[in-house]
């Protein structure tokens, strides 16, 4: 990224980081909010609870970074240490700030409705340092803290903030809702006002059915002849490769003018396995589909028992297009729910083509869809053969005149290969959809 | 943390990392497994695909660490450059490795059955430094790295290491389930030889249904007469909340043997709340004391999707006591498959107290199972009505002799309303089983 950007550092905070119990997706949040207003993220540092630990960590960070965020440890208990840090880092006094105060009673008396006088620890959270500007946590009791003088005991940045203001450090709860309220009503407008920022565009192509070096060598001469501060990255998820190009200038008008030629170029040279120019799952794309032909689905699942079904219904809206599923993990679901022949379940097992044809069947009459999706396969660690082992997977998609399928043989992981047939699964409904209405 | 304990870095790296792209669950599977076998996880951190970052952070985790884990940047495409910079950074240069030469043959030939030779750019994957170990990669092309010595230009390490031998610096491919298997496989049985380990021993309780700052009232006296070296942590989560003690020493039977008695009085002190004393997720919880009956159960789901079916689904398993779902987000399907009457619908609407009571009965007969539980309720962002505010959930659990309620007030969120519905819905199911085998 070019040297005329301002800067960020993400430090998260907590043990349970570190020792693997949680894991981060505040950080995922914050970068992508930064991002789209040309803030680039240079580090993302996770430290736990520990005091020397998080002072050297902003010490670092501040040589580097204009915008420090700092999230978790502002909770009311014992093990949350960074509000009295952050209180002695900058030199202030922990002061109660009526504001949060009456909050705190409000969500406490009325919304949370506890029986009971409000907790001294559920109190104290209305205690802030004197030198921070306090941000409004309209979701819970522990408010945001935004310092803009970098304390006067530290010597000056390294490298001398660009866009005509000082470093701000802006601390924020790890409760990943309460995290994201402020960071969206409170930090992202005063980040707005206070720094000059570049326009980042990234524009993201999104490809299945073949894998990175495939693409890479369907896009050497278009690498090779890319400009320097534009940049091509791959990156891969369950049988599936995201290309994203990123560029950065001064109005972001005419980044997106100049990067679209290359984008576009892009999208020809793939257009055999691209599925979406956008930077969005298999399932926003079917729901697109779907409504643009005001056509219904459902899903058949053994396997995946429910997960496509979760990812389907993950998108706001999908009612209009989604009817249901039958998650028939049981052979006697299968029979009485969706109508498989019991004779099928013996004669071929559950793990068949001949059964997820019947399930497809059994689904467009049973949740009465224009089309329908079916897996069953062996997910392991139990429960293989040698002659259907681990991984093997078949899959039906199908419409009232055809049905169609396909056999997966996966490998490795339970979680890996559910997922793995649930974007398989999708991709291949997707390709079905589309030639069927193409008359195929 | 104490000082005598072998301390370790994570360095991701990946621009997708840094836009928040990609949401960073290597991190976590490795803190993980380092904290099983006693190595301490100082510092996680995330860096782009930047030449200078890259070097930057590796001679400042260096300074504390022992260990020194780095993930990503190891494809075959341009934008990786981890393994042309860890060379240079050790010293060395690139040489063929036969081993993974014939591994990546036989990955493509065989595994892969790619048409054509193999790229050029595949066949590069086996070019390793000459001064590292070479870690195999059983499930990919691009293998593990191990450096033993520190590059002879830099300086020692600020803290001389611990554990009777040098500086490890492990270079891994980022794709997760590649990393999986090298970390099992290769890296931890050659840091058990290589290091002197402490034991490091966590013990977790999981409480739900009450607030993390009631619970911390509960602990109060606890916490104070905690011997320093055992921490006390709180990670709540989705209506839950975790709460691990930690603790340390020369032996895992000796650290388990002092934890003991303390863990022991936090389970008394939060029994009321207190769902399970291993960490592991209700669904697994539910499935243990299924099992231990001979019971069934299954589901009926409109608002949560079959997000409720795939969480239980992902124990391996988990087909001995699930059968299946009727994920009913339209109408039709809860009238046509589980019987729900045309009429409740109209009258008290799908988000009712009587329309899950209606599901959970048809669950049970058309799945055939002993339990059953039923999610109905408006997940948002649109759909709530004065009467009924997005967040507005009703949920039943059920057997053939007894039906039960409850009703949520959400807020917020999609996403954050689906989770919180299915933790909710299964807290409240295992309460009714537990209840119903007492004979309540």
């Amino acid at each position: 990224m070019a040297t005329n950007s301002v800067n960020a550092s993400i430090i998260t905070i907590g043990d349970e980081l570190l020792i693997g119990q949680t894991i981060d997706t505040n950080s995922a949040f914050i970068a992508q909010e930064l991002n789209k207003i040309g803030v680039w993220v240079r580090r993302r540092v996770a430290v736990g609870d520990d005091f020397n630990e998080i002072w050297q960590t902003l010490d670092e960070e501040s040589q580097d970074s204009q915008i420090i965020i700092i999230t978790g440890g502002l909770g009311p208990t014992a093990d949350d240490i960074t509000k009295p840090l952050l209180c002695k880092y900058f030199g202030g006094k922990l002061v109660v700030d009526d504001n949060v105060l009456n909050h705190v009673k409000y969500l406490f008396e009325k919304i949370y409705r506890r029986p009971g006088p409000i907790l001294e620890r559920n109190l104290k959270q209305a205690e802030v340092p004197d030198n921070c500007i306090v941000l409004h946590n309209a979701r819970g009791s522990a408010p945001g803290m935004w310092f803009k003088s970098p304390p006067a005991e530290r010597k000056a940045p390294l490298n001398p903030p660009q866009g005509g203001t000082n470093q701000v450090f802006i601390s924020l709860p790890g409760v990943p809702h309460e995290m994201k309220g402020i960071m969206t009503n409170e930090v992202i407008p005063r980040l707005l006002s206070e720094f000059e920022l570049p326009a980042i565009v990234h524009r993201t192509a999104f490809t299945a059915g073949v894998g990175e070096s495939m693409i890479a060598e369907l896009l050497i001469d278009f690498e090779a002849k890319l400009p320097s501060h534009i940049k091509l990255a791959y990156l891969p998820n369950y049988g599936m490769v995201k290309l994203r190009l990123t560029s950065h200038g001064n109005s972001k008008e005419e980044v997106e003018k100049e990067l679209l030629p290359y984008f576009e170029e892009l999208q020809v040279l793939v257009k055999e396995y691209l599925v979406t120019n956008e930077d969005e799952g298999l399932e926003v794309v079917i729901g697109r589909i779907l409504k643009a032909q005001n056509k219904t689905m459902g899903t058949a699942e053994s396997c995946t028992g429910g997960y496509i079904a979760q990812l389907i219904t993950s998108v706001a809206g999908s009612s209009a297009y989604f009817n249901g599923s039958v998650v028939s993990y049981a052979n006697e679901v299968k029979e009485n729910v969706l109508g498989v022949q019991h004779e099928t379940l013996m004669s071929m097992g559950a793990v068949s083509e001949e059964t997820v044809i019947e399930m497809v069947k059994g689904a467009i009459q049973t949740l009465n869809v224009d089309y329908a999706l079916a897996t069953s396969g062996i997910m392991g660690p139990d429960g293989g053969s040698d002659e259907k082992p681990v991984g093997t997977v078949w899959i039906a998609a199908g419409s009232r005149e055809k049905i169609k399928t396909i056999k997966l043989n996966l490998r490795f992981d339970r979680q890996r290969n559910i997922s793995m047939t649930a974007s398989n699964a999708l991709n291949f409904l997707r390709k079905f959809i589309i030639a069927a209405s193409n008359g195929a």
